[in-house]
């Protein structure tokens, strides 16, 4: 079954300290995160003395029992999620990572992508460094252990100061937490509080499901440290421009996730509105493409008074594994997931509200069973701009060849994917949307990277190894 | 984990004949079901000399894989799933059910529930018969064994008049598929085509994704008889006032289903479009509880201009099995399903739109962190009368006692569960909802049953066997 | 893998009565039982209202977990294991087989074959009975469900003297457990009592690991009661000549078992003893296959003077399933549980002890690789005479022509195993090593059965239906 | 269940270089080899561009599926088993251990134990390794990676100059295998070929199962470069004098393997032979605890003319796991494992013969279970002589003071156990009956080292980190 044409986001990140269930807490906090990554999960703890920890692939309820969480003693807890892609998942990669050195261990978790671990990576690997994983996260380790500070949080924020890119990332040790985000904070990290333990998450939905108070973001550039009951922090990193990550708004993080300060659920109202303003078209009615259509469906609709519709609905049984028909059923993939309500389509102008256009092939499936079911007229309107470049600062994007808009025009991408207009909103109304007086990433729509990375760097092909 | 409080279905059936990917195609079909039973799932097929089956508890998904797929040959299939209960479910109750008699061997899957089958089962014991379940549905299988006629599709017609109450039914031999409607015509089954091939389900989405087409409904007292690609029909049975199951349309069936010849969505969005009509507050906000609140909450923001608002996210992820905190978390039960999203709950005034109230202890948790969230009113509202009465028909429903509406007035309901105000859809709105031009069962609404049920026959009491 | 070319058991029975731990004590008997049945292993308890039964596919060890002992609460328990062949293994034939009557529940755990089970079931089915499995044991419980008698045990008598055939079987009923062996008394079945409970099991091995003392055994045509602490014993069955299956002393049993009063272990230490009198020959070593071989190789070597030593030593690790080469390795179905020695071997005349010779396949296989080993001459000798009829109590054997000593004759098997000499013990012989006062039945051996079966009545024909 | 009181080894290794169906051949190898480890299963295969790897907790046939096997194309593998204990098994030590490096991608399998291991980790820690496993193993891949030779086999030996200990270990690259033996040759490792292709194995009997040849040993000191068909050896370690690891003969390996050259059941049989001679003693029978004793009472039974008989059966359906009575059952673990056979110990003067005592405590229960099935005297025969001192070299042992032999007398050791005599072969034996030309180790009888290990580097305390 080809794969959802989706950007994927990498990782989620949950950690709390000082709290008598740690370990349940995290995989609480972890579950709540799942749709950050599907791949692996893992969660180790520290009973104060010794690290222990339980991974493994799959979906947090698969991944862990009574029995696994019985073997994760101790009052912290460290817990991620990994996402799936379909050629590169790998046991190995699984995190937490946790390893032995002279600091003692350590267990890491990391959402994002360190864009010059290849060039780290090589230089440590020529001064003898084994890599057990293809994990761009392995490299801060390396370099915490290699560090000559005299303790554990000095070599921390010398191995940060070397590497470049994306990471919201947290370190457990027997003793306590640490917890970082990257100078730009292209990833989220977020602070929370629950009977006095403090703990920290990607989203705050995570803390909303074990009954914790959402406190505030760890800034960028900002090292946190939490033992006991007590958060000591500190900004040791040298003053970036912030650049978030516009997509956690636009599709990554749930809707009811407060992200950079702002609740993604009206972010993308405020889109689905300001597509209204920019591509209106006379129409019957407005179909989000579920889930994350939703949201700004209702903008759309309420600003363009067009009715709103649920002409696609979603199974929700749709997980894991699947067993596809061996004679081809004409798009499947998409089939198998979303389902067309004729009696809502037919005859109908259809606007179709979806988040973004990768490759194209799910948005030219989804238009042809739309039309199939009776639609007279189909207008595609998508709520980012059109996506032209990588990223290399946590999501999974294809090749700049693969990404549609990086080769064809608007109106080629309409005739390719068969709808009767298509509409992209504008840079400008999404960052009106997200709050434009915080400052975004959108290298991904505008080819501007707030870091530099060399051409040859690309480093998935560096660090490829061939996987199960 | 207290279960969430919702009526249950009890099946969903799917079969396919004459199709080169039989196995295959079942297993698509009952993956659509799903959402009608998550209990168990089976296949039996033909092999035009024998039947083959595979069955076992859990998840489409789950229960079956490549190899057990390549265990059951032949080109005709008959599919189950079957609900999920806390303490009722048993792998002998799984379906389809396969039996050898002197008619030869035949399998059979059933959706309803047989008024009468606690007699009949009991003079059928009388006579020495013995039942390796506690299903109803084992009843026919006896009374077709113990027909003198002489053919099996006599002795289906004339098991068929013995038994009373709900059944939308099939029964696969190794030559051909009987399928059967009771007169009622409670429970919704549906005839569709695709390459030639007739295929049954429960509704219509399980069509849509073989890329079959919708034909008819088997109707109500209809037998027919479907062997390699030609289909006969009889009406043997005598003519009864149809009796539709409302709830099907209120809360069992797909929203992309056609049942009863009428697309579930469109039935829901004019309940939500009645219910604005009856019971219209001044508030700020319409927020369905997801799902099955969502199509009625377009109907209801349409109607009273009251601007929709998606304040209760569904975690996506929720399935199977689940570990809990040991430390209570208040409401835990709903959290972890569902989401409030404070910016658009928080000072507001909040009309809570779902299809019916049980119960009553999952909407006052619903209540209770949406109040949580900030909300300064909640106005629940309701797409069906109260729930006063149990259902003797296929669904599985709390006795009569636990039915909060059978005890307590609105006003208490109300009280009971938080809301500052509580609104049900009268039955006459529900019935114009649904087309009053056809008739439907309205029991649990009115205690008024199609069917007679004496009160000393309450099955689940007869049948009942300690299960795991 | 070509299936190992034994004879195979086709149950074991284990029941406990009124002991605190009913169902672990039944794991634990079933568990000492495993050599009896790989396929299928089940337990039904009662908790004095009502049974409750888990069973499932493959090993003891493997069907049960805590969780699931967890479900069979009560104080007596009734447990099975049922053989594993290549085509036959069906979830629906694991037993216990839990049914309900107008007797109320019932659990039966049956070792044995009824010989006119096919005509019972037809008069069964001609009657309208249906059958849920292809298994002979249904047949007893629907005679018990149509017998007019008053009580159950009465039932339980009437239909056994209507069965004819093997059964050692035990019923268990909310109240109390019921075991009964035929009037031939083909299968063992032994009473044992552990701290004032009373048990019973197909062998006493079962005993021994529960620490439970060996009383007797069930006597041929006994009915037992088992109720509390206390036992009835009824003898209502026409007395029979004993014929007491004497392969269960050649192979079946643990040597370590009492069977029919008697130590498996010796006897068959002493057909050794006999085969190294009847067939002496000039050789070096003793090398028994292992394991059925080892005890009679004690005898044979202590009677010819001939040392014992270990040429062929057998992978404990085997089980279950196994990932052949694709590319043929010779002989590698007996080459992964067996691996020669060639110190032993080579240049060695060697005589090679072995219980049974069915098809010859596998005989064949374990010469060739004991030749390449470098031995010199390889003289078989078996503990039993030639296979040459099939068994209708509860063996199963394949079809007379695949018994190679019913095709060919003595000289001719030596030929097709390429042994240099072949040796059978005569029936005369068995008889004295089992204790010839006793009468055992070797129709296998001698074509003359103790209960005549009609030609025409191969119950597996008939039985047949397509499995996974 | 108390574990089985026994001496562990630690690890299996099996290499195939260039052979079609390499994967394969590795599951076979290693399968053989499963009584050296049971904990975890792993191989890693070459495809001549890259390394795949699949490894898991648990036995060979259950951690590789063929799924899991379809995942390691290429045609040279390399596969290990680990050992299993009570508190020391963890996912992050299962072997092959695979890693990047400058020089590429490794994978390393190891049977053995490096003794300075600890200062070499801690010194590697020092200069900032960081390590992901506590096995000693790591170690030398680390050493390989920071060495300044020029190419990899260059680079291995300058690891192997620096560690110290036992290692029979391979390491796979992707274009070629290399084997080394410890200068010492501690540990087994044997060379095959097959079809012109080399394998390498632990023990010979890997060899046999898929029709190999065994070749040669590798040599104490040597190392093999196996590439393609060809093989290169070099012996580029100093010399030192032989210390074979005599438990290997006594218990370790499988009667069936040449090991250091010799048949392992012919060192058995002597030892058996001599132990009669060295500690004589009137009695009935001799008795040999499965499996391990058999071999031995062999030559035991012929040397002394005291028939031999299998009076404690061994179930061969042990295994994983095993779910206890809560009401204690005496001896239960030996029991489940081991039954007496009555009617051969009744009123016998029974010699026990088994190949160690450890900590005694499974002794004293097999005594006990003998004792109480009638023996009227027990002669505890012990083909080793005392073990009092641990082992450095890739066995685990109990500490020293849990060693029964280094705290007590014979004759105390006796009284503990419970028999009537109790008699340890002579270390002067056990050297004749191995073949005292070679040269063994025999350090856990002497405490006398052929390596020194310093008293503080107790490497079990330094490398520990808490396990599952």
């Amino acid at each position: 079954m080809e794969p959802w044409d989706k950007l994927e986001e990498e990782c989620g990140v949950f950690g709390i300290v000082s709290h008598p269930e740690a370990a349940r807490i995290a995989y609480l906090g972890i579950y709540a995160l799942q749709h950050r990554g599907q791949e692996s999960a893992g969660i180790a703890t520290s009973d104060r003395h010794k690290l222990h920890m339980e991974k493994g692939m799959g979906y947090v309820a698969d991944v862990f029992d009574e029995n696994r969480l019985g073997r994760l003693p101790g009052d912290s807890a460290l817990g991620h999620v990994r996402y799936s892609t379909a050629g590169e998942s790998a046991a190995w990669n699984a995190q937490p990572i946790l390893i032995d050195c002279w600091r003692g261990p350590i267990a890491l978790a990391h959402n994002g992508n360190l864009t010059n671990a290849p060039q780290l990576r090589r230089e440590l690997e020529r001064d003898g460094a084994i890599f057990h994983s293809t994990s761009d996260s392995e490299v801060i380790l390396h370099l915490m252990s290699r560090s000559r500070r005299r303790t554990l949080p000095e070599a921390f924020v010398e191995a940060l100061r070397m590497v470049q890119g994306a990471y919201s990332l947290a370190l457990l040790t027997p003793e306590y937490l640490l917890a970082a985000r990257d100078p730009h904070g292209f990833r989220p990290l977020c602070l929370g509080r629950v009977n006095g333990s403090y703990a920290i998450a990607s989203e705050t939905c995570a803390f909303d499901l074990i009954d914790a108070e959402y406190v505030r973001d760890v800034e960028p550039g900002e090292v946190v440290r939490i033992e006991e009951k007590s958060l000591e922090s500190e900004m040791p990193l040298p003053k970036e421009k912030p650049a978030f990550c516009v997509f956690e708004h636009i599709y990554f993080s749930r809707p009811d996730s407060i992200v950079f300060g702002r609740t993604v659920n009206s972010s993308r109202r405020e889109m689905g509105r300001y597509l209204a303003v920019e591509h209106p078209v006379d129409a019957d009615v407005v179909v989000p493409v579920p889930d994350s259509g939703v949201s700004a469906s209702i903008g759309f609709s309420r600003e363009s008074g067009i009715p709103l519709e649920f002409g696609l609905i979603r199974n929700h049984y749709v997980g894991r594994t699947f067993i596809e028909p061996r004679q081809s059923i004409r798009n499947f993939g998409v089939k198998v997931k979303l389902n067309p309500v004729r009696e809502i389509l037919r005859g109908k102008r259809v606007i179709l509200l979806d988040d973004s256009i990768v490759r194209g092939t799910t948005s030219r499936k989804i238009v042809q069973i739309v039309r199939a079911a009776g639609a007279r007229e189909i207008h595609m309107r998508i709520t980012s701009p059109p996506v032209i470049a990588p990223c290399y600062y946590g999501i999974d994007i294809p090749t700049r060849h693969e990404l549609i808009a990086s080769m064809k025009s608007v109106e080629e991408i309409c005739g390719f994917i068969g709808a009767d207009s298509l509409g992209y909103l504008s840079l400008e109304s999404v960052f009106r949307a997200v709050d434009d007086r915080k400052q975004y990433c959108s290298a991904c729509f505008t080819d501007r990277y707030p870091i530099e990375v060399a051409p040859e760097e690309k480093q998935k092909s560096l660090f490829e190894r061939e996987e199960d």
